[in-house]
């Protein structure tokens, strides 16, 4: 957004701050901050085999593990986030977690004490990355690159205070989509909405909106086009009324406006934009925002973001919380900061929440008392009989060569209704049943889960079976 | 490898080392340490305006971005092993990237030196993890885990000096399979090396072979069962002499060691552990390794690590550069260091040199000049007109929001060379093409760039019809 792309200091710091960390979320264990605990950890710890009464476990202070329920749910999201970036031509990038405290240093205003540093253990100085975006442009300068479509996924560490901002994570996932280099106004922009949009509207997490920053589109006429007040007040008064994509074509009919170059020429990108998102069809997922206009120093355009829209029953309930599950912008001076002849590159970007997301979504599987399957095992291998754990590693070896997922359980001579229990527990749809009966006949008994069917087959067939089965299913 | 396995203080880390980081890998850019260079890129970097002599913009010491097209090696290797994890009945599970300092204290000996500690900005002391082993051992001690059979791909951070060992990687990949619980004897161990040898093969790397540690196991039987430490060196006779399969077989033959009750006690699992791998048909690739001993202070058991064989060719010209490409161990007292009452849960796992092996895969496809794309786009949306723009974009989301990956140039005019050229570079199979001709009469033509044909297809059925190619090809 070149023409509205060159406000300085507009950051947006606490949006992404807000984005990214669930509001609601509870840190696990963050009670104890004290090195005095810790010395309590160490002091135990250490002695393992006498009584421990004070004993502390935990994780450091707003983070946690991801449960195996966690990480199924995860890996959902994160492929379709990735598959849209990727259907979208974006190739992936990876950077070290660490960068030199320098590359850091002036790029996030006052939320630069949220940073972590490395202990100085000799050699350079280091702090955790703060987000995404820094070591992408940081990457960009180093290699000379001008011209890129890159996404990334990864974790990002900040020092939130847990007291302050009650339930922050201090470390958590960005997925972020960015397009750097210099190209026709606006449409590199328009694309990243629509990324929101397909993301979004994939997800089924309800209706959303995406909102654009008006304080920053209105700065940017005043500040930088010298356009008078009040006719960017004037504008103001139409993006009050009207917020969406009728508003442009209202505007144009406006004398006032229509007739003033400067508000034309003010008007142009944002013109353009509401043209491109028309033909992407998502031109009514797109606002105006009075009140948004945040961000990190390194930010020069408009900033948008995506809230859920409450439904009418969550709308009575807590009117206030739309959510934020997205955000993006333009930082045009970020690569030149970095560039020893501070050479620009342009670039446009978004950052999905997803930590945001995941919280919602597992909380839809809770209400909806979903059971998430924690693991993929499509067979499982048993036995009636005992001394038989020698045709079950036979026979699962035989699976696994296959390519088929199956597990048995770790015991010379388990009781076969153990192991259909941990069949039924686990989810796992077929069973494959080894006894004296079936190896003297040539036989292997498959049995499905569900219905409690079994069938022999010849052990020949098997595996041939069981995945005709499993196409099918 | 409950009698075999409980060595104290025979650790691995510098086979870990070896395992994980390429020996012949340069770091990038590992050359300015001092912080003085830190500081001049500060000065330098805050003043874009500014000409600048003294610029030094790089990764910290020991780290490296990963291009697009590394990133495409990465993603695919590391598929194969996580659907390898996966086949075998794993979880997922995911860490912070740092730990309260504690829990990492005295559980890598000598190699604690290594550890990234955080700076203590207040709170907690932290440090970045080491490995994927003891957060593994910390969250089952904490969650009072009992049993549990999980996978990790994460980053790991090693203060390694490269000035000591040229070469290795500060920040490197790790994808680990652990199983936890008390099972009986070797069939949990036999799987992981199932596993180790389904990915090494999966990954056509050439031929390899897991080596066994002698000297842990005969240090267990000496030192842990009281056996003679001449019936010891009988034993490793038969090592010597047999390293693989036979050897089991052929020692109960030897009556010095068939009618010593000590010896059979000792060898009882040994002869547990290659029943159970020559069901799983992979007994040839076990044999015992005379040097092998190393480890980190938590491992109490047998280790064990796959070597890379090399062809006839790479033998003569290094011969021995034979490769370490994955690890693994029993690690049953590490658990309950973190447990209060010290209660033990038996782990055993391994650990895929992922680095190591990307490095060997990146250098097959330099070697055979293999051309890695690094985007999926599918179709390319063009137009040899100008003033096409709005149809490109109308045309492109219609195929983005039928799943389909397609790009276009973020240009209002460009020629039709410059597009086809794009296709070429980049790799695009499929070409849709608007202009005057196609809007009149309600078609897009369709242009593979490989044989540069083209044939008009109904606007309506363009979806139809590109899936169909794409299902085809």
């Amino acid at each position: 957004m070149p023409q509205l792309g060159l406000l300085h200091g507009r950051a947006w710091a606490s949006l992404l701050g807000k984005l990214l960390r669930p509001p609601g979320a509870v840190c696990i264990g963050a009670v104890h901050s004290h090195s005095q605990v810790a010395e309590a950890v160490l002091v135990s710890q250490l002695k393992p085999h006498q009584e421990k009464s004070n004993f502390i476990i935990k994780t450091p202070k707003g983070t946690r593990d991801l449960t195996p329920q966690q990480m199924v749910v995860r890996e959902k999201i994160l492929d379709l986030v990735v598959s849209c970036f990727k259907r979208h031509g974006a190739k992936g990038l990876d950077t070290p977690a660490f960068e030199l405290k320098e590359v850091l240093t002036e790029k996030y205003g006052e939320d630069s004490g949220l940073i972590y540093d490395l202990q100085d253990q000799g050699g350079e100085l280091l702090s955790l990355r703060y987000d995404l975006t820094v070591p992408f442009a940081r990457y960009l300068a180093m290699n000379k690159v001008k011209k890129m479509k890159r996404y990334h996924v990864g974790k990002v560490w900040r020092r939130e205070s847990p007291t302050v901002v009650q339930g922050r994570y201090r470390e958590f996932c960005q997925c972020d989509f960015d397009i750097a280099g210099q190209f026709d106004p606006m449409i590199p922009d328009a694309e990243c909405l629509k990324i929101m949009c397909e993301i979004l509207s994939g997800l089924q997490l309800g209706d959303f909106l995406i909102k654009m920053s008006w304080k920053d589109v209105r700065h940017e006429m005043v500040a930088k086009k010298g356009l008078a007040p009040e006719v960017a007040d004037r504008i103001g008064d139409y993006v009050q009324c009207h917020g969406g994509v009728s508003l442009v074509e209202q505007m144009f009919q406006d004398p006032r406006l229509s007739q003033n170059k400067q508000a034309l020429e003010g008007l142009g990108d944002l013109k353009l934009l509401f043209e491109y998102v028309t033909l992407f069809g998502i031109a009514e997922k797109i606002s105006f925002d009075l009140s948004l206009a945040r961000g990190l120093d390194y930010y020069t355009g408009v900033v948008y973001e995506a809230v859920l829209l409450p439904t009418p029953a969550q709308a009575e309930e807590e009117p206030l919380n739309v959510g934020s599950v997205a955000a993006g912008g333009r930082y045009d001076g970020l690569v030149g900061m970095f560039d020893p002849k501070g050479h620009k590159v342009p670039c446009v970007g978004l950052s999905i929440g997803v930590e945001r997301i995941f919280s919602i979504v597992e909380q839809k599987m809770k209400t909806f008392g979903e059971k998430i399957r924690t693991t993929e095992t499509q067979v499982f291998v048993a036995s009636p009989q005992k001394n038989f754990l020698q045709e079950r590693l036979k026979l699962i070896a035989e699976l696994w060569d296959a390519g088929i997922k199956a597990e048995l359980l770790y015991k010379n001579n388990p009781k076969l209704l153990t192991q259909l229990h941990y069949c039924e527990n686990m989810g796992i749809p077929l069973v494959v049943i080894v006894g004296e009966q079936e190896l003297k006949e040539g036989v292997i008994k498959l049995r499905s889960v569900a219905s409690r069917e079994e069938v022999a087959i010849k052990r020949e067939n098997l595996v041939a079976e069981i995945q005709k089965r499993l196409s099918e299913s």
